[in-house]
């Protein structure tokens, strides 16, 4: 498998089919073939077809999701694009860096996602914190709202333009990276025990879990580090729970 | 005048207005503003206009010209795009390289053209010897066909990563970065903590203190995520002592 097969592109919520198909036309042209698509508008649609033009197979074989989780719980690293400055940042590189980032290696054999979203309003909060990394599009001050499948093309060019001929080069890393799917559950674990531990009463915003969040993401956690973060929290409720039950 | 002001897209003979609208539209998200159009098959044309959106001044500027010869005269350079290798060669570069050209300063105060051809076709020989230079833009083998208003957007992307006012994007971060010795406090507390809860006991190595710390390197955390690991770990601290001082 080459780094190119490895790539998913995952479009959310788009609203115009034509776009679909413009995206997948993109996609071909540099080499990638894996599309999702999350709760479309309108898919599949003859429209999708025609701007489609030689990439019609990517269209016949592109995933339907109703919900975003289960197009990227099978994914060991995520990333989203986005023109806005976020209140919480997560690391942003643009879409060279990304191409770049790529070619270096990141460590997972797992399918890699880029999240593209609505056209009018692109990808919300909660979607960019599933995120290992934010892209950015490098676009002028004045007017930054490049088309979908525009933003399709470019990143899927900085792609293939790092990593045509290459195949994935694991970084020197000494475990499997875990997949979006079990750092989400952790997740939900260490929500659940901060209940649990009273950690949000007293005033404390629930909007720690943003951060803690954004750190799993940027940390690219791998399998042994979730089930060291699952045995800790396993351990801190045995602790609670003990002397309510004795 | 900037750089950006000197570029001139050139679209020759496009076949879909719909086309002429979308380059327009790539062009603005890329700070480019001069749009030439020679001899189109419609326009001005409403899908042009709907294409465009935000940037729907540009085709209500954009000159039309029956020949390539009146678009281009008055030109100092004049680059083209091709996908095909031809049999007079004119020195080629990658869209990137000729940001990069650019960049280094092409020594012209004229407009510098860059031309796209015809969906179907491309740009013919003749008008590919009007050309300084050829861009090509890298693509798959197996597909290489971008359309015409994609070529556009990643040309004019590498024009506008090289020359315009690109700010460093990607070391935005809203926290002060934490302080070694305070990551190191933190954990110890952790480690603390872990003997309280009895993590290290049943055999469990306390080499995973080696991982946790290797995390928290990679992390580079900033001093509000110390603050609410610290925290965090306080709060489990307090809810195992409650019972048994209670």
């Amino acid at each position: 498998m080459t780094l190119l097969d490895q790539i998913r592109v995952v479009l959310v919520e788009p609203e115009h089919p034509g776009n679909i198909g413009a995206a997948a036309r993109a996609m071909k042209t540099m080499g990638l073939h894996s599309l999702h698509v999350v709760n479309p508008a309108r898919f599949p649609d003859p429209q999708a077809d025609w701007r489609a033009a030689g990439a019609i197979k990517i269209i016949e074989s592109a995933t339907v999701h109703e919900k975003l989780d289960t197009a990227i719980e099978d994914c060991g690293y995520v990333v989203g694009t986005s023109a806005r400055a976020r209140y919480v940042p997560i690391p942003l590189v643009t879409a060279q860096e990304f191409g770049e980032l790529l070619k270096e290696g990141i460590g997972t054999d797992l399918p890699i996602a880029i999240l593209f979203g609505r056209e009018t309003n692109g990808l919300s909060n909660e979607e960019l914190q599933r995120c290992n990394r934010h892209i950015r599009i490098p676009a002028s001050e004045d007017y930054k709202s490049l088309n979908l499948a525009m933003a399709v093309q470019v990143v899927a060019y900085e792609v293939f333009k790092s990593c045509g001929e290459l195949k994935n080069i694991s970084k020197q890393w000494d475990r499997e990276y875990a997949s979006a799917g079990d750092v989400e559950l952790m997740t939900l674990h260490l929500e659940k025990v901060c209940d649990e531990i009273g950690y949000f009463r007293e005033g404390r915003p629930r909007h720690a879990m943003v951060r803690f969040r954004r750190m799993f993401n940027r940390l690219e956690l791998d399998e042994t580090e979730v089930k060291l973060l699952r045995g800790f929290l396993n351990h801190v409720e045995r602790s609670i729970e003990k002397p309510t039950n004795g």
